[in-house]
């Protein structure tokens, strides 16, 4: 927490303890509606509930909600009465809304878009049939389109009328039929002569828009790619429907991050709209360490297949929790850096051939140092070559097995179409402990009579 | 690759093969420079040379160069002349130049900066001081500020002006020491009449800015949470030395991200930097990959300290995998949360103790209930109620261990001031497997003549 947002909910308590409401409302007129929200994090719901009431402006309110976590919005709004929360929803972007009818429970939702106007609630109701990651589930409606036979003229004053288009940045042009025609930078329009007419002015080549269905990752890549501030959203017929802008990009990129991180980790991201509740928190990540609980005891089924081996060189368990554990590391290794490199675009099935021998010649390398250096330990400490000799081709047989591993799987996964990201951790780990404990008893089976001497 | 770039490949490859250099630069003139970009990754090096000689608008060419990734870039370099260079390099922001020049080796930067213009090149020594993870390390030096009194008509003739401002859509307002005093949007100058001044209409109030040493990932995390397009960056007398746009923000967002996957699988973002070069990419994963091979040699040591144990009652084998694979699965997971709870800001140390007792609370529910899973599969496997019992007690305690050592490693890291991500995978699983094993077997040695009977 840095020290601006620290001094800040000292003196929110400060004055709520006091109940110095009329103070605490000045406090909040001056403070930005993006500070407001981020004190919600710090306090119980009474709190919230006591400071979302002092902001009399809704649509400082309505801001103040959409940038509010899920899971604290969610209950909050159970504490509000429903027509203050109309009042604040019809205030804030279509898209935002959305969003927050969409994390409601069903009944709420329903009984608050039945209590908004009918134009609002059918546009949100249409807003609401797009999947939440596609570009659909995150545009707004509320853009700025000029006909392209207006002049530039025309189009500045339009502009100066203009109340709740989101960022203005770009002017979208379109014909008729509102069919998309080309995109011009305010800049621009300040730069030509007041008569032209937009149509001759309006850069139509190297237009960039998406199609309503395109994936919100993909919209992501694109505005990062061409360094722009919005991107436009048409439908199959090219009618302009929404833009995406930059600041909805960043949260889906941050979004897409942290649901990658999570699911490396075989956890849910999810879990975030659960916040504190323990319980619904371990029913996410639980079916997925059953799972992992049973790699583990398929991988000590297979140690007890050799307790005849471990029995006579019991000395050969000290390096199993190096074999399988080396093995996972750099598995997990070539996993992450194929995951990440899907999710960034750097990596695609064209170059995966490469990326693939690469990641081999990488684990061949690490395998056969690592293979050395282990070796050379089980050596020096029980005394027999042959232990070294078994456990340094065990280690670098399975780190070289580990590597390729954790670029098939990734790839797998995402060739039949599942998130590339659940593949890197679970399956590799489990995949690489099995397999490497097979090369590492099969080896000393092999060598068991040379072991034993 | 998307088809777009599937096919302007093919073609680029088809006139390549052909000679038919004329041809090839004019497909080059209508195609977006991020695009040209995107086709070197798929390139070989004599390909590349061939395409980013014929591209003759040295703008164009910049922005080319600034967009590849700077393992090709380098490497590209090395192929052009000088001249060329040093033409391509003035032609793109200063900030860009730094990036590239800071890429280059030694030698050849010293030489290129010797054959720029003065003025360029201390511009760009000067910008090469700052951190490169700062906000002096990512800021342009480019951008549009105005004195505050001007008026809004001179301010607009001075807009129609600016030529080389990049992504103008604010005005930066300054006095006549350049000091910061305010910001307007380009809409604001359009709805003012146009004889006021700027200093009568700039908000001054609520103006963010950042010092020019504040850490680029505390920028990103500005520039998400208000919804700005640029924040300026000042000095600490209040000087205004440039601004970070959005798209740089992206850029850095996307970074972070990916330092972050790196270094909790045990690798180096670094390695992006060798490309296809497995000896150098071996070398940066190796050391890390050493110590976790002591860290699994110290586990096989204490389960080596306990072969009495192990000799006698064989079937504590089998559960050893999945004994140190949950510790590891949980505590991952565990810190994986803390550790993106640092990078966007979701936890700090305030709320830590929450988190703590949280992922605590989260570790016993799924301890138990996977030590009743494995106790289970123990008694029925083996047909020993008493080792059900000591595996399902080990599991559960190991796990919740576990859950807390993986929130308590990052935060520690994270207070002495290294990056929480490394202390993720690395340390958690080998802390996690020794105390794993420690407890398994030292609740195995307490039951033992239970176990054996």
């Amino acid at each position: 927490m840095d020290q601006k947002i620290q001094m800040l909910l000292a003196t929110v308590r400060k004055l709520i303890r006091r109940s110095a409401l009329p103070n605490l409302a000045n406090l909040l007129k001056k403070t930005h509606p993006a500070d407001i929200a981020h004190l919600f994090r710090y306090l119980d719901i009474n709190e919230q509930r006591t400071l979302f009431h002092l902001i009399d402006d809704s649509d400082v309110a309505a801001e103040v909600l959409s940038e509010i976590e899920h899971s604290s919005s969610a209950q909050l709004l159970a504490q509000i009465d429903k027509d203050t929360i109309v009042e604040v929803l019809q205030a804030m972007p279509y898209d935002d809304s959305v969003d927050i009818i969409q994390n409601m429970p069903e009944e709420l939702a329903e009984e608050i878009l039945s209590s908004m106007h009918d134009d609002e609630s059918e546009e949100i109701e249409q807003l609401m049939l797009y999947r939440e990651d596609s570009a659909g589930g995150i545009m707004s409606t509320e853009f700025f389109c000029l006909n392209q036979d207006l002049s530039v003229q025309q189009a500045i004053a339009a502009l100066q009328e203009a109340e709740d288009a989101e960022m203005v940045f770009y002017v979208y042009v379109v014909d008729d039929e509102r069919h998309l025609i080309g995109v011009l930078s305010l800049r621009q329009l300040l730069t030509v002569p007041p008569q032209r007419l937009l149509r001759d002015i309006v850069d139509t080549e190297g237009l960039i828009s998406v199609r309503v269905d395109t994936d919100q990752e993909e919209v992501a890549q694109l505005v990062a790619k061409y360094n722009i501030l919005a991107i436009p959203v048409v439908d199959d017929q090219n009618h302009l429907l929404g833009i995406v802008t930059v600041d909805d990009v960043i949260d889906v990129m941050r979004q897409e991050a942290t649901e990658d991180f999570y699911k490396m980790a075989g956890a849910s991201e999810e879990e975030l709209l659960y916040g504190f509740k323990s319980f619904k928190i371990a029913r996410l990540r639980l079916p997925w360490l059953i799972t992992n609980l049973f790699g583990g005891v398929i991988t000590g089924y297979l140690m007890w297949l050799f307790r005849m081996t471990l029995e006579q060189i019991i000395a050969l368990v000290s390096f199993v929790p190096v074999i399988t554990g080396m093995g996972g590391n750099v598995g997990g290794q070539s996993a992450t850096i194929v995951v990440r490199g899907f999710a960034t675009g750097r990596i695609d099935f064209s170059t995966l051939r490469k990326v693939f021998f690469k990641e081999l010649r990488v684990g061949i390398i690490m395998g056969l140092v690592c293979g050395l250096v282990v070796g050379l330990v089980a050596v020096l400490w029980h005394g027999n070559i042959y232990l070294g000799l078994v456990v340094a081709v065990a280690m670098a047989t399975a780190m070289t097995v580990a590597a390729t591993t954790g670029v098939l799987a990734p790839t797998f996964f995402k060739r039949i179409g599942v998130d590339p990201a659940i593949a890197s951790s679970p399956f590799v780990q489990t995949a690489n402990d099995i397999t490497g404990i097979l090369i590492y008893f099969s080896t000393a089976t092999l060598f068991l009579d040379k072991l034993s001497s």
